[in-house]
């Protein structure tokens, strides 16, 4: 298995844009190109990660991609998984490089919404759950997470201002991060008395829907000697799990199987264990999942998470940084763009480009992609050289 | 690299059906794995291809099908590169195995679109090609192959005589197929007397909307010894290539480059020229289609391949049988589904279970799967063990 580092990564503004998926794609690409000393000819073959391109009447959007970057003969696929397209995109562009198919390779994540209307775009959203099922019957996805909140608390006595405290935390990250979507500080109180989206979740317990995009650039040891480049990032373990289709076929709705099962994958892989981990990027596309998260991947024990939140301890500047880019709560949650976004937060903290949102001494990284309720995860562990 | 094995591959009958594409994939996934010898829970990993989820109100379909099959933790995306989505994926599965991140994969591709209008459908499919220059401005896929057709009659002197030779020795394949969509003799009056879709296509020149699944899996050979199991057909080569997005930008439009790319990639590690292949199935979305398919791949010289049809030399019986399953044009075009059948159709080849359209003595077999016109393109090669 070769040594993969991740050379490059950038990602547009996240937010409401007046530019297509195609487009943001394009701007994400040619800054994590211009980020990683390669050119484009250099990429031999990219994944784009994409859930929504049907409604914008665009699909196979990586030879669009590849012809704009002026490499039109090089492969390229476009990889689904829900809110888990990012991170399943990298992860197969892992194996990819690693396996030593391809030398360098790209993975850019791009999604559009903001020409739906809030209806629209959630039940776009609800198709990547169990539609039959769940968002047929009404159950899109601030309800099934309520629903996971609600075991959470009955579980292990977490509250409503434990999970606004998430929210707090994020959104104090995010003032720091100038491509976040939500650049505004906010107060428990003002999530509390946000209004209801799906009780006990409020509107400020949920992550905004976003367009954006993020690139990331990723190259094997051989390459990287060949051409002189700087090792600055590699990438230690990538875990990929997949979990029950549905909520109500699941024995616990209080943990995600598939980031247990991912992440001890990529920590076995990375040879670490959860304590070594500097900082996070975790999927918080409601409080509740980020409590879950940090759970599942061991960072606290189950039901300890919420009380470490309202201490401080996942600030940035507190023991176990959780989210310093903001997370999709204040940075914002471009579907396809998301988990490849939390890898561009990886490596501009890896390599001390964060300003103001800077880890200390930030050596290693998690990244932590979930799809819909934890049918698809993926986890990532970054290291700097 | 480990050498990778075809274990076992099925597929639904191809058509219009009452079933999801959820259900679809259910089914030929079940049929794959019984026709395999393994069990479902031997699957270490999964790719579903499918293109117009969303148009059914669900994406993200891996975990669904996995939850079906009693195996929820196994990781699956969803790859999509247009018509090319099943090529791609298995390509993606193959490379997994063959760098032993896997053992076991299974790659099944789906689709429902009978419940479109035929103009809707058709829409759906032209968001496959570049919309925003090509099908926005009225360029679905029969007007630009329509365009690759008159290229090629005005550079090679092809006849829409011979262009209908296509149809109606594809549709006397079908015949023998009784899972094709389209089981009917045809003439080349018929095909010429249709009504025109797109000059010079008509509508027996073109496949048609075809709902439908089909599976594969395939295993390590390190797996199939240690389980004894029967070592059938082996991948020999696997090629992968993009293409301009777009047909306008291109230099010459009576050739895909993407074909030639990826057919060169799968014979140069296959180390076998073309004359060693015994069949192909090749992506005849319109007969023009399979004419500049035939001449990319090195079959027949460029311009040559039209008249060897007319002669019967790519007949079953012929000295290069082509689309022995019928093709898309008579088994149908289910479209993440389609390069997943081809590979299910060289597996019955290659074990001998084609009945009345068995090849004689196949011995290696040729998938060439395209997206849109061209902008992907995935090539394989089987081998008899």
């Amino acid at each position: 298995m070769n040594k993969v580092f991740l050379i490059g990564a950038a990602g547009t503004k996240y937010g409401k844009s007046n530019l297509t998926a195609r487009d943001l794609s394009m701007l994400a690409s040619k800054h994590a190109i211009e980020s990683s000393g390669i050119k484009s000819h250099d990429i031999q073959a990219a994944f784009v990660a994409n859930a929504f391109g049907m409604a914008e009447k665009q699909g196979h959007l990586g030879p669009l991609l590849m012809s704009s970057l002026g490499i039109p003969h090089v492969p390229s696929s476009t990889i689904e998984a829900a809110c888990c397209s990012g991170g399943s995109a990298f992860r197969e562009a892992y194996v990819n490089v690693a396996s030593g198919f391809y030398d360098v390779m790209l993975v850019t994540g791009t999604e559009k919404v903001s020409h739906l209307d809030t209806l629209t775009a959630t039940t776009y959203f609800a198709y990547g759950g169990d539609y039959l099922f769940e968002g047929n019957s009404g159950a899109s996805f601030p309800g099934l997470y309520a629903a996971m909140a609600r075991a959470h608390m009955h579980e292990h006595g977490t509250t409503e201002e434990e999970l606004a405290a998430v929210a707090v935390k994020n959104h104090n990250n995010g003032i720091f991060n100038e491509k976040a979507h939500l650049q505004k500080k906010i107060t428990v109180d003002d999530v509390l008395k946000s209004p209801v989206v799906a009780d006990p979740l409020k509107f400020f317990d949920s992550c905004p829907f976003s367009d954006g995009a993020a690139a990331a650039i990723i190259a094997s040891e051989e390459f990287m000697n060949k051409n002189g480049l700087e090792k600055k990032v590699s990438i230690k373990g990538s875990g990929r799990s997949g979990g029950s289709g549905s909520l109500h076929t699941r024995d616990n709705i209080s943990s995600l199987e598939s980031t247990i099962k991912a992440s001890r994958e990529a920590f076995g892989q990375a040879g670490i264990n959860v304590k070594e981990i500097d900082f996070a990027e975790v999927h918080d596309c409601f409080t509740i999942a980020e409590i879950i998260a940090m759970e599942d991947l061991g960072i606290f024990e189950k039901g300890q998470a919420s009380k470490a939140v309202v201490e401080g301890r996942t600030a940035i500047n507190g023991e176990i940084p959780i989210n310093p880019s903001g997370g999709l709560k204040s940075k914002g949650h471009p579907v396809g763009a998301t988990g490849v976004g939390q890898i561009v937060e990886v490596f501009d903290q890896l390599t001390g480009n964060s300003g103001k949102r800077q880890v200390n001494d930030a050596r290693i990284g998690l990244t932590h992609n979930v799809g819909a309720t934890g049918g698809s995860c993926a986890v990532h562990i970054f290291e700097r050289e």
